[in-house]
């Protein structure tokens, strides 16, 4: 595997992820999603290392996908939920992840409600000098990096299966559509995407898209485009990337009602017509149906690769513990 | 090991259970009932295969059984627990599924409040045309088919431990005492139990055991009886199955008090006089002691056959997941 | 490994614990740490048996630390945790713990609310005449023998890396500073370097060491000091052993506040000055940063061990599953 120019120990962000990088990711990538197509699911890779899943906040779903990725490279897994953690004990979140490392963690994967948690945490090993990999699960409203590069994949894979490379989605125009303020995926999203030279079409209602947030576009090296309305996102796109809309959105004023949001930016058959005819469209989960999507699209295998981001995501996470591994910095 | 019949792919009701298929389980679970009687426990059947455990409703003493019955046959497992799921977050239970299945579960066993559920998730499964098997571990008070197929092999392997088979009971008299309205283990016991030719004698105050049932009666193979005094179905009988009670049921004015309850129908060392002399008792746990069964004749190795039925557990899960696993259909 | 002699199938406390098993448990650790040093951290030992973590209270932490250790034996481990559990059920402990025996367990890792209950379990293995090791990981307020024996392996390892032995600690000065009378860790440490031959102070509040707790001394065979002042028990100490200190301590009336606990009997630079010069601070973790120990004082390792008793921990429960595995008796 095209290892060779990985540097990299943790996974905390996209902001700064080269093509290089995103590539070696892709090519890595498809070779474990071939290891996944066999009836043996498992490479050795891993075998006595100890991947530690520090979840302070909880998700079933993400944990049991790194969880899977970690299992079939034969690493051993932690399981640290925050409910039942020593956190109500008055321990510091630092203090709980140098715990792990001083019981013998290889690697940890970190999701957290608070922005840069998993970035302070990687500090701290690196200041302590220790050759453990910190891998960002979500942290806030910040970053989800494993999440968009799954989506990258999907979408790559799609285009060429056996070559998924980020220069396929030159030019392609991609929709990603709901509640851009409060997504740390649609963030991870915008950096792999405009990274590719793809142009980006945000599209929220004002109260989920401000204005402010436009000054992000000039940083960025590809094409960035935001709309309140979400019919000029979709004319023509190739991709359309929903988000999923947190329920206690409404009881912060920020949205009238589902049914409102579903009216106006949810994604129907119809509403797609204006994009190109072979439009795919993408939900990072758990959908709630007839908001973000409606149900019968979500299940249409013509339209829907929520399926195949869902197995990219283990193809992509045994990728990244495979790299954090065997970085050479 | 004696699999060339086997077609089924999920086992969800005993309620179609062929005697083969009774028999195809039976000596599976024989063959690994010597698997665990060895110091190291464990075949490389399903390695690299995942068994996704979804238990929606609780149960400790279920999914350990499940969970270990996996790991002997080399599987690697998920547990997902509803309370720290995505449920929480509008998602439905069959895309929870579909997301397991996208993951690469190649097994999930289900436990679920509502009747029906891992039925509705087997047919999903089958409509995508995927060979995912589905095993029911009890849903609502519909059915709990492995706990009847390890009351089962219990019971067999205890009148001929080398060749366990249905034929074994045919004219014993089995009695079954207890919540049968609400029991889940009684309805796919029933289904068993009749199939081998034993007479079944039903036992319940007419609360929790409606005359209703009795049209049950008209389509079994075998003879079942219902009674509203306990002592006509313990009467000669070889094998006295006692249910769990509900402590939820004294709230629904089912029963006026657990002592009552005792009194009536707990199954004591006296109760069993009438029985054969050498009759044996079971519960499917967890008991209240004093409540089903006095304290004292739960411990009393004569009589129960309770910690067998835990060991047998194991061994009928791994034979179930190994057959479901090398399914010819 | 020096196993020759090992005839404990089970660890509840370390209250006759002999020298000779004191320096086996160092000796055998000594020998996995060495293991966790390779890149491949695991051996086969205990491939194919099983060790169940019944955590009756609540601990991510310890037992993180015995799965770790389990996994690194080759073991399956199987978790049980309180609160999803059919205790809520009307099941004893005993039935709970007898569940666990009838799948097949090895080895029961048992932690609860209540002293005796890991006793009580195993004299109840030993009625039933079978062969599974019960290890307390902590009974209310009464011990935490692997606990005692982790900090023991670190202070040991600290002097004489290669052959940690209880010898080392002849004459040395250590202080265990903080809640003693609610310490299951103050008590099973008490055991371990009373037996050493180290001179043992103890220093606390009135309230958390009451004069009554003198009494302990005499049966002891090393010395045993009590004071209700830091001062005289840091005087010259080699080793400091902080405690936790619970908050609800607060609300029984036992202190005043946390501040003034701090400023009495909180362990800071300052304070460790009249302490030998190469002085080092313990704690069994996780701190209250700020209340037991000064936060920087915590994170100096020149002083603190705090991280390498984590390491410790995985080696020492290594060795001692391994003993209980291999018991001659």
């Amino acid at each position: 595997m095209a290892t060779t120019t990985w540097t990299r120990h943790h996974v905390l962000s996209l902001a700064d992820f080269t093509p290089e990088e995103y590539n070696t990711v892709l090519q890595t990538a498809a070779s474990f999603r071939e290891v996944l197509s066999r009836r043996t699911k498992k490479v050795p890779t891993l075998q006595g290392q100890v991947v530690a899943n520090l979840f302070f906040e909880p998700s079933t779903r993400t944990r049991s996908s790194f969880e899977l990725a970690a299992k079939r490279l034969s690493a051993d897994t932690l399981n640290f939920a925050a409910s039942t953690s020593s956190l109500t004990k008055g321990e510091t979140i630092l203090d709980t992840a140098k715990t792990y490392l001083a019981m013998g963690t290889d690697m940890m994967v970190i999701r957290h409600r608070e922005a840069g948690v998993p970035q302070a945490i990687a500090s701290e090993m690196d200041r302590l000098g220790v050759r453990v990999g910190v891998l960002n699960a979500g942290d806030g409203q910040h970053e989800h990096p494993s999440q968009a590069l799954l989506d990258l994949f999907t979408i790559c894979t799609l285009i060429d299966p056996d070559r998924p490379r980020l220069e396929l989605l030159k030019d392609k125009k991609i929709a990603i559509v709901g509640d851009i303020l409060h997504s740390r995926v649609a963030r991870s999203n915008i950096w792999s995407l405009t990274a590719s030279g793809a142009e980006v079409h945000l599209a929220a209602p004002p109260t989920l898209l401000p204005q402010l947030f436009a000054e992000f576009v000039t940083d960025t090296p590809g094409k960035l485009f935001l709309h309140w309305q979400v019919e000029p996102a979709l004319q023509d796109a190739d991709f359309v990337m929903t988000l999923r809309l947190q329920k206690e959105r409404m009881t912060q004023y920020l949205l009238p009602s589902l049914r409102e949001y579903h009216q106006h930016f949810g994604i129907t058959r119809n509403r797609l017509r204006i994009c190109q005819s072979d439009v795919k469209v993408l939900h990072p989960g758990p959908v709630n149906r007839g908001v973000e999507i409606s149900s019968d699209l979500m299940d249409d295998p013509q339209f829907s690769l929520i399926q195949t981001q869902v197995t990219s995501g283990v193809a992509v996470r045994m990728a990244l513990l495979y790299l954090m591994g065997s970085s050479k910095a």
